[in-house]
C-alpha cells in the first residue's frame, strides 16, 4: 500500500512545543478550557494549521475545524482529540490526538497526496471537563447538547459557559463542517496499563467501556464504642466496608469488568463512636451492557443484603448512567490492517475512559487507537509515552487515514 | 440491715432541676466545663448541699468536695460522679452520680445515721472532655496530671484552661481532701444497652475497660477509574474495607472485645479514581491485658498482611493506650451485697467507657454501680434512665456507703 512514513521527531517537537503552553508545576501541564493558556493553544493550532494551507474554521462552540481537501466533494474523514488539560494534566493526553493528526495531514502535504474523500483535523472544545463536565465540544458538534443548553451552562466557579466562550481570541466561528461525516478516528493515549505491561504498541479500540456511577449512604445507630457490645451494633461503617469488597470481588469475576469505590466519608464521624453515616461513591463499568445491567444489579442487591442483615439502612442514587458504545467494524478492521502492515505488536482493547469518539460513535463511523501510557498513569504530570509510541500511533493514523478516505 | 429508703421523688426533682441550666435544643443539654452554664451547676450544687449542712470545699482544680462528718477522723469515703455534659449531652451522664450522693447524704441526716468514716460527694471538673481531654478533674486529684501541666493546656478554641478555671465564679479553692481516701463509689449509666436488653435493674462493674486507638494510613496507587485493570490496581480503599472487617470479626469472634472503625476519609478522593489514600481509626477495647494485646497484635498483624497482598502501603499510628482498670474486690462486694439486699435483678458488668472511678482505682479502692440506659444510648440529648432505675441506683449506692462507711 502506501510507502509514507510519519516524521516522528518532527511530532515530538510539536508535542514539546505545545507542552510549554500552560506548564504545570511538575513537567506537566495546566491547560484548562477555555483558559488564556487553551486559547493560546488553539492559536497556536490555528498558526500551525494555516501554515500548511489548511482552511481553518470554528463553529459556535469553539471547536477548531482545519480541513484538507479530498478530490471529490464527499463528506469529509475526521481525525483530532482535544488541547485542554486537566489541572495538573499531562502533556499527551488529547494533545498527541491533535498533533499526530497534523502530522498525518503535513505527511500527505509533503507526499502531495491526494485523497478522494476531505480529511478534516479537529480540536474539539472542553473534553477535559475539569471546570465543568467533559467532552462538551463533541456533545454540541453531536447534537447530544443543544448549543444554547451549553453555553448558559456555568461551571464550578459560576462562570457562564457563554461569557468565557465570547473572550476567546480564538474563540467560536459560523463555520462549522456539516452532517453527514464520512467516519471519525482519535488516536489517544491508553491511560491503563495493559499495553505497557504486555509490551505491545498499538492497541484497536473496540468499543467505549459503559459506566454507571451512585452515591451510597449507609444509615446505622451511633452508639458509644465501649459500652455497646458487638451484637447489639448497627455499624454503618461494617456495611460499607462489605459493599467495597461485594463491589471488587464482582468485577474480579467478571472478565472485563470494573468497580471503584474512590470515596468514602463519615460526616460527622468519631474514633470512639460506632459510624451512624457513612456515604461512598461506586463507579462501575462494563464493555457490554447486559452484563453491566447483570453486575450492576448484582452487586447492589447483595450490599443491600449485606446492610440489612447488619441492621444498617441502604440507600443509592444513580449519579451517572453512560451505555457502552461500540466503535464501527470498519473503521475497526481498518485501524488493524493498519497495525498489522506496520508490523506493530497490538491488541484488541477496549477504552475503559470516555473520549470524544464516543460522541461520534453515536452520530458516525468511529474508532480510536491507542498508544502505551508509561505506568498507566495519566491525568497527572508524570504522564508519558515514549517518541516511539507516538509516532507508531500516528504512523497507524496515517495508514487509517489512506485507507478510509481512499 | 438498714431500713434507710432514698426518696426516689426528691432524686428525680433534682435531676430535673438540675437539668434547666444549659438546655440542649432537644430536650437533654449542653453544660460544657468551665462554661457559665457548669458554673451555674456548681453553685446550684454548693447551695443544696450547703442547706444540708454540709462542708463544701473546692480544690485547686475546683473539684467540690461536700463532706458530712463520721463519728472518727478516719479517712473519707468519697461518692460522685460529674455535673458537666457533652455539647449535645442528656441529663443523667454524671448527674445522677453527683445527685444520688447527694440524695444518700440528705437520708442520712434525715434518719441521723451517724457513719463511722466521713462520707465525702464530690463533683469532678471536666469529666467530659468535649473540648479538651477527659477525666481531668480526677487526673489531678490523683496526681496523674500535674496542677500546672492542667492549668497550662490549651482547648479546641485555643483558650487557656487556667484562665478559664480562674473566671469561674464556683471555681477553685485550697482545700480539697487529702489522701488516704478510704474508697470510691460512682454510679453512672450504663451507657449501652445490656441491663436494658437483659431487663435488669443494677450492673456491679467490675472493671474499667482497656482501650487503644490508632489512626491507620493505607497508601495505594491512584489510577483511572476505567481503564485500571481490576488485576493491575493497588487500591487503597479495598485495603481500608478489609481493614474494618479483620477488626469487627476478631472482636465478635473474643468475648467482651470491641473494636470501632468510627472515622474514614479518602483525601483528595475522586469517584472515577482508584483511592490512593485512605485513613481510618481503630479503638479496640477488652477488660483483660492479655486478652488487648492478643487481640490487638493479631488485628493489626492481619490488616497489614492483607494490605501488603493487595500492593497497598500500611502505617499506624497509636493515639491512645488505656490499660484495664479492675475494681476493688471489697467494693465490688459491698455493691453486689447492696444490689441483693435489695432484690435488684442485675449482673456483673464491665465499663466499657472512661470514667472518673478509673483514675480513682489507681489510688484507692473503687467500684462503680450501673443503671440502664434507655436503648442504650448517652452522649445525645435523647439519653433516658427512668425515676426508678434512677432511685434503684441511689438506693445501692446508699446501701454500699452504709457498709464501707461503717
Ligand atoms: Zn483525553
Ligand atoms: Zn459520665
Amino acid at each position: 500500500m502506501t510507502l509514507l512514513r510519519i516524521d516522528g521527531e518532527r511530532l515530538w517537537q510539536g508535542l514539546m512545543q505545545m507542552a510549554e503552553i500552560g506548564p504545570g508545576v511538575a513537567g506537566g501541564n495546566n491547560r484548562l478550557a477555555f483558559s488564556p493558556e487553551d486559547d493560546a493553544a488553539r492559536g497556536l493550532f490555528r498558526r500551525w494549521c494555516q501554515a500548511e494551507g489548511l482552511s481553518v474554521h470554528s463553529d459556535r462552540f469553539a471547536n477548531q475545524f482545519a480541513t484538507r481537501d479530498g478530490s471529490e466533494d464527499l463528506p469529509p474523514l475526521l481525525i483530532g482529540s482535544h488541547l485542554d488539560t486537566q489541572p495538573t494534566g499531562g502533556r499527551f493526553d488529547g494533545v498527541l490526538g491533535v498533533l499526530a493528526g497534523l502530522e498525518v495531514l503535513r505527511c500527505l502535504n509533503a507526499a502531495d497526496v491526494r485523497t478522494r474523500r476531505p480529511v478534516t483535523l479537529v480540536n474539539w472544545t472542553n473534553e477535559e471537563g475539569a471546570i465543568i463536565r467533559p467532552m462538551m465540544g463533541s456533545e454540541v458538534f453531536t447534537g447530544a447538547l443543544a448549543l444554547d443548553q451549553a453555553r448558559a451552562m456555568t461551571d464550578h466557579r459560576g462562570r457562564r459557559i457563554s461569557d468565557m466562550l465570547d473572550a476567546l481570541e480564538n474563540g467560536a466561528g459560523p463555520n462549522g463542517p456539516g452532517f453527514p461525516v464520512h467516519a471519525y478516528i482519535e488516536l489517544h493515549i491508553e491511560q491503563g496499563p495493559v499495553l505497557e505491561q504486555a509490551g505491545e504498541v498499538i492497541g484497536v479500540v473496540t468499543s467505549g467501556i459503559g459506566f454507571r456511577r451512585w452515591q451510597l449512604r449507609f444509615s446505622g445507630q451511633d452508639a458509644h464504642a465501649g459500652p455497646t457490645p458487638m451484637e447489639t451494633r448497627r455499624d454503618a461503617m461494617v456495611a460499607a466496608a462489605h459493599a467495597v469488597l461485594i463491589a471488587d470481588r464482582a468485577a474480579r469475576a467478571l472478565p472485563g469488568a470494573r468497580a471503584t469505590c474512590g470515596r468514602i466519608a463519615t460526616p460527622n464521624g468519631s474514633q470512639v463512636t460506632v459510624a451512624s453515616q457513612v456515604e461512598l461513591t461506586l463507579d462501575l463499568r462494563h464493555e457490554d451492557l447486559a452484563q453491566l445491567d447483570r453486575l450492576t444489579a448484582r452487586v447492589l442487591r447483595e450490599i443491600e443484603d449485606q446492610a440489612l442483615a447488619l441492621g444498617v439502612g441502604f440507600a443509592c442514587e444513580k449519579t451517572t448512567d453512560s451505555s457502552p458504545v461500540p466503535f464501527d467494524s470498519g473503521v475497526i478492521a481498518a485501524i488493524e490492517a493498519a497495525r498489522i502492515q506496520n508490523g506493530f505488536p497490538g491488541r484488541r482493547i477496549v477504552s475503559g475512559a470516555g473520549h470524544d469518539a464516543c460522541n461520534m460513535a453515536r452520530v458516525c463511523p468511529a474508532g480510536m487507537i491507542f498508544v502505551p501510557s508509561a505506568n498507566g498513569i495519566s491525568h497527572n504530570e508524570t504522564e508519558y509515552t515514549s517518541p516511539e509510541h507516538c509516532a507508531a500511533g500516528a504512523q497507524v493514523l496515517l495508514d487509517s487515514v489512506l485507507m478510509l478516505a481512499g
